[in-house]
């Protein structure tokens, strides 16, 4: 395959990619992103986003991986950067090779396809980028149905975010949205609201959760608002059996979501 | 309390505590490292840690804090700092106010006191300090008898590590060993040996993890060796339901070790 090469860092286009992966206004006034990586940029075409414009840096890529690449992003306008040109506009370093500018999605709450029994994280006011896509990572790990992020206090293309879930940003569907519109939707689609808090809760391993369930958290620092805990039907914890008296929240969510896959698949 | 006053950047206290920071050679040398931040110090003397030198920024610090600092660290050369020397010393940034050098403890397997149906987490060959820190937190949530860490390539008081374990680092027993020694210590105390690998392996929950228990795990990138792989009462995987194809290895070792506390613990 041919493609314009890109040798200055003065290229209007370098300008451009690098003002969205720094910028959050400029992601959202152009409605795109950028995947970098080639397990990023796949995962994007997996999930069905639309690749807008292909970057790659020939000395970092086998032939082999080229091929793939071009192959699953048929017709999409490429150029070729040369190795100072991709390190200027690389965020996380120069080891991927690829990158790509991407066409933001932003679900809502209607397009959600949820199966029978559909398994939900809820994620309240989070505010690390790099925890959220961290989240999203266990999310795909355990076959979610949706992440809903409610009041999110990042944007879901933050480059942190993409970086951290590896991936899984582009293949769990996200959606964000309000904490109301939330608890709505799920009370509507018969989905069970289950509250991570330390107070006045059971213990996670003792909850049911083979119907439909919503596993709703919220940021180590505050913990979840009234509203949630008021539209719960039931709160849960996980025992701090040590010293210190906090998880990671993706750690935190990873814990729960496989208790519901367990209590759903166990064969004992 | 008093405390004598350093305000040069030049000090050799000041260059000292940076340098120990920076790099391994030091730590191993003088037998210290560097505990930043006022719960890492307390967990440190609550783990029976020796505080050697203790630094504080009066200006980051209330007076409350400052009191409970002292009684705590009673007795340990102690010195004031100034902003802008605690900024040169400090790994972390300048939120904390407090850190110390403390006296390093090299714990061998003969140390470890094991509980009844002991739970323990064996990590292979893990590279990254920041990792090996997480896993330490997922340890100490689920209130391990001991972390193993085999062949290990990172110090066991990387600052990075101490970071990302919040302190579980001074709260849970960790052993650096080789395998062959490890492997031999968990069959002398009778705890089977559950290796995480994704090939011939069983669903981690219908695994019986009520005995003493040893959950091994190796790097996200090239999984366990062959020596714990025959070592082995049984090979575990967690399902992956979604499109990826790893989890992070903290979120991994929570997920087996709290399945561990479930089906000891559970009323159901």
């Amino acid at each position: 395959m041919k493609a314009e090469i890109i040798t200055s860092l003065q290229n209007q286009r370098v300008k451009r990619l690098v003002q969205l992966q720094q910028k959050s206004a400029v992601r959202r006034e152009s409605g795109l992103f950028v995947a970098e990586g080639l397990r990023e940029v796949q995962h994007c075409v997996e999930g069905g986003f639309e690749i807008v414009t292909l970057y790659f840096c020939r000395a970092m890529l086998s032939d082999e991986v080229l091929d793939t690449l071009f192959q699953s992003c048929a017709g999409v306008d490429c150029y070729e950067v040369t190795p100072e040109v991709y390190e200027k506009m690389a965020y996380r370093g120069t080891t991927e090779g690829v990158m790509a500018e991407v066409r933001a999605r932003y679900l809502i709450l209607e397009d959600l396809k949820l199966g029978e029994s559909p398994l939900v994280v809820v994620l309240e006011s989070v505010e690390k980028p790099g925890n959220l896509g961290a989240v999203l990572r266990s999310a795909d790990a355990a076959g979610v149905d949706a992440v809903l992020v409610c009041d999110a206090l990042t944007d879901l293309y933050n480059p942190n975010l993409i970086r951290a879930s590896l991936g899984a940003a582009f293949t769990v569907p996200v959606v964000a949205c309000s904490s109301g519109d939330a608890i709505a939707y799920l009370k509507e689609h018969n989905v069970q609201i289950l509250t991570a808090q330390l107070q006045d809760s059971n213990l996670y391993y003792d909850t049911d959760m083979r119907r439909g369930t919503a596993l709703v958290m919220g940021t180590e620092s505050t913990g979840l608002t009234d509203v949630w805990r008021q539209a719960a039907d039931a709160h849960i914890r996980i025992p701090m059996l040590g010293r210190l008296d906090s998880l990671n929240v993706s750690v935190s969510a990873a814990i729960l979501l496989f208790e519901a896959v367990r209590q759903r698949e166990s064969k004992i």
